[in-house]
């Protein structure tokens, strides 16, 4: 298969910086769409595949799956987008397409394995996929976003994992006009619960195990901030929240959150893989008809719903600009949630 | 407040054998139904309450909340049944029905608390609420059902907690015509559970940690037996149901069944009230947005619809009829699981 080369930045060990290294791109097929990257952004996931958090990292890495770009080629079956436009890529970058989750437009839970747009196999042209700390992707029409010409091209970047991932729960458990959203964390995932709840025209709460950031959280729209820590602010919220999305990316415990839950309520892990602990105690799930779930990124129709949804609401994610050169300080910052929401790479800086 | 002296069977502490005692009942007011009770369910929860396992039993405590009887008074108020009609009593004889909870026919989530037929304040002579091990009850009209005319009085009676109980979550979680749906656990609640899913059209899998329990599943309606210990029959039904109605009332393991989810399922737990272990993963729930839930009893249109259905259906529980002067020998068997699937007191032996 023809391939071009690109300039990318990734490591090849767990223990090594990310540097600038040489990729192939496979040349556009007939249903391809070749994208020059003009933006991406910084997810938490990247730092965990580059140092190998996860134990399934393949090397050399090349990370980063909140692109967006402009159209500088398409295949000759393309019909979505044409050379010049501009596009985004999220999470997915091919799934079986066959199955019954892809036929229902979840190809995030594809029954056959989905792609990755990093650390998946390749299947065009071997070894893993590459993602989009690098000047150009070359992606399959499905798998491409069409970006609304209003929103700042930066801030669209983390809409494809930290807005999906927070859009999809929200639609799932159908939040609407005058529903009560409560969002746990205030990060990446947290900031954008916020923002698409209260576009959705939900009265939003924070939860923080601290006061600081009820300034900011007010500011990104939230109606109140609950301290966590207080009994006396949980215990005013008893029984409020129709949908809470715990965005937490460590364990923690989400007992407490439950009794915040109204009848039928739902909370939703997006964040934390792994054991619930301290134990989930069932008795004021049972009390309520509450629900416990977690929820991964969403499909591609839903991905290009949400931006929809962001042009017709000017919502963008909250951003802080750096070069590639300087990801691995932006790695450590982002260690220390040093980071005001998200990073966002500009590629240019690559060239 | 003028009252009736009745027959009942309770007992006055926790390591006390149950045995015939008076009881008061209030005179029908103008909007209670008085119940001459020809059948009483024997359900776990009285054998806890009668023995304070859960620690909150108030002495002399009448257990009994599966009750169908005839109409023997009505207050000059109700419209719902005259002298002589077949009327049933459930979980449930009060809510404040002030609520948001009550307004939505969610009375079983009350959030002003509602009265238990048994062990719960009574708001009208004061001390506790007796239960239907008795020969009469009286209970305010919004709290009786009507029994269909074409059912078995005696099976009936589990229907008033078995049978909602495992009702309400297949219709809270939408189960119809093609569903999959799976039961962990075959015992009062699993038996109905088999019937009822397979009355709304389901496809129907029990989950048995032993095969003894395949026969009699299959013959209750089930389609499948899964033996959940038998590593090669999970796998097969991986990524299968819609929903799992899990009945089993002591502390167990449910990541397996949770592999056993199709996309968007939930199972629901109806029988264990305490701390999920071994400890909850989340990553086979994010993998396919999984939720685990918990569901109590069912609110009084919710068991009405249910009777009704019943009735349509020919749907009654498996039972054994007992004499009320067996009750104790009953409890020992029912912790040996020595029983197919629900004994009912024939109230005339207390005569």
């Amino acid at each position: 298969m023809s391939t071009n080369t690109v300039k990318a930045y990734g490591t090849s060990a767990a223990d090594q910086p990310l540097q600038e290294m040489n990729i192939e791109r496979r040349t556009a097929t007939d249903t391809d769409i070749e994208i020059e990257i003009l933006y991406c952004g910084v997810c938490h996931s990247d730092l965990h595949t580059a140092r190998n958090d996860w134990g399934f990292t393949s090397y050399p890495s090349v990370p980063g799956h909140e692109i967006v770009g402009k159209v500088t080629k398409v295949g000759s079956k393309v019909t979505k987008l044409k050379v010049g436009d501009f596009a985004a890529v999220g999470c997915l970058v091919g799934s079986c397409q066959t199955c019954d989750n892809c036929k229902k437009d979840l190809e995030q839970y594809c029954s056959n394995g989905w792609i990755g747009t990093y650390n998946s196999e390749d299947k065009h042209l071997g070894g893993m996929t590459f993602g989009g700390y690098s000047q150009k992707v070359v992606v399959e029409e499905h798998f491409v976003l069409k970006v609304p010409a209003n929103l700042d091209l930066a801030a669209t970047a983390p809409l494809l994992c930290a807005g999906i991932t927070t859009w999809s729960p929200l639609r799932h458990w159908n939040v609407t006009n005058g529903s009560k959203v409560a969002v746990v964390g205030l990060g990446g995932l947290g900031h954008m619960a916020i923002k698409l709840a209260k576009g959705l025209g939900a009265e939003v709460t924070l939860f923080s195990r601290t006061p600081d950031k009820e300034k900011d959280a007010l500011e990104l729209g939230a109606d109140s901030v609950v301290i966590s820590t207080d009994e006396n602010q949980m215990n005013a919220v008893a029984g409020k929240f129709d949908v809470i999305i715990d965005t937490v990316p460590y364990v923690h415990d989400v007992n407490p959150y439950i009794t915040t839950l109204t009848t039928s309520g739902t909370l939703v892990l997006v964040g934390y893989l792994g054991g619930l602990e301290p134990i989930l105690n069932t008795v004021p799930m049972i009390m309520g008809r509450k629900s416990i779930a977690a929820s991964l990124i969403g499909g591609i129709a839903e991905t290009q719903e949400m931006l929809d949804f962001c042009g017709q609401h000017n919502i963008v994610s909250e951003i802080e600009i750096i070069k590639m050169q300087d990801i691995n300080e932006a790695y450590e910052r982002m260690l220390k949630s040093d980071v005001r929401y998200r990073f966002v790479i500009d590629m240019t800086s690559l060239k």
